[in-house]
């Protein structure tokens, strides 16, 4: 935890605020924080800034601070993931919010089991958790929008032509693909299952104007495929 | 398992080989392959090609093989690496090693905690382990070479002038640090702990040639940070 993420809800008074749970246990225990202690703090989806830590119970510590800088800037990238199973999910998630990436759609192919859309990782509040470590992790203070998409077909026919701006991007491990290029414009990459997409899959995402690109001849678990491409595709 | 990778003392004679343990159940209960199923089949340290199960048994599978290819290109990047704890070093192995990474030092820091040395992730079946995963994930055979180093200082000062060929780079998340560079020169990334290098340390990484070049202003776990960089240094 590099950033301590308070809510505008918690705020006591302008400026000061008294978080619990897993923060409160993580100042005292992991990071060895008490009274006195300074430490970042960022408000979710506003300005970081600095703080200290004015009182500290068995429950809950509260927290002065000032917030005097807006958070890092966002990553022009945006994910179509086809869902992992998951533990890489859970793992992914956090990796990508720490990098930036402020849209993330996960979507159902024929390759996903079924299984992994009954999962407790994909509920709001499993999903949310994720992001906030992310958070923490890279001092940010915006989540990113986590969509869920059952159905292929009507997202990528229906919803991605409004969804996706700027360059269109298919992760293959295809020989011929193209080599991703760094850019500051908006990027949206689709990432496919274990086992990769099926025909009818890559028809369709070459109709919505998806040019394959190609992080080379090794196949990478999606987590490590996602950082890279994430880094790989952003400004240089 | 994109690859199933066999070791020339499996040979029973030449193009067939009895592997047993881990990869013959992944082979049958997780990729679900039977007698007549083809696979990829790569050699330890060797090439890579096709093969046919031949035969089962409760145990084993015997697979007769063709190797026709050179494994993919290493990547020109080398790791220092401060040691992370256990479960993000099994993580980081696997993925450095599915990245193509062939030379990785884990090296003691001021911040690293000692208890991590005594991990068993550390033992040489445990991290054998996870270069193989790495491997057999990314369709390589030939294993990184990894060594461990307890003390800092004389690996910095006498061992480190004849390892690392190339440009020199210390990952940090300094403001005023360079962006990394793609090149296909040999290079080596120093990657510090949670925490970051202490200032004793930082200079000696400044006196043994270490560049500092940033990622931007987003602090990444290790993994992440690690997956990043060799991404962003290694060829375009």
């Amino acid at each position: 935890m590099n950033l301590l993420l308070v809510e505008p809800s918690e705020r006591e008074e302008p400026g000061l605020a008294r978080v619990d749970g897993r923060r409160a246990r993580h100042l005292r225990r992991v990071l060895g924080k008490g009274v006195g202690d300074s430490l970042r703090v960022g408000e979710l989806d506003g300005e970081v800034g600095e703080g200290t830590i004015e009182h500290m119970d068995a429950d809950a510590a509260w927290i002065r601070y000032v917030l005097h800088e807006p958070p890092p800037p966002p990553s022009p990238v945006s994910l179509v993931l086809a869902l992992p199973r998951p533990p890489m999910l859970r793992r992914t998630l956090q990796a990508v919010t720490s990098l930036g990436v402020k849209r993330i759609v996960l979507l159902h192919a024929a390759r996903v089991e079924k299984s992994f859309w009954t999962s407790h990782s994909l509920t709001p509040e499993a999903i949310d958790e994720q992001l906030r470590l992310g958070l923490e992790q890279a001092r940010d203070t915006v989540r990113p929008r986590v969509e869920l998409r059952r159905r292929f077909r009507p997202f990528v026919e229906d919803e991605l032509p409004g969804w996706a701006t700027g360059r269109r991007v298919l992760a293959e491990p295809e020989p011929g693909a193209a080599a991703p290029r760094a850019s500051e414009e908006p990027t949206t990459v689709a990432i496919g299952p274990e086992g990769g997409w099926v025909p009818f899959e890559l028809e369709q995402w070459r109709a919505a104007g998806f040019g394959p690109v190609s992080l080379g001849p090794r196949i990478l678990r999606v987590e490590t495929a996602v950082v890279a491409l994430v880094t790989r595709l952003g400004p240089a």
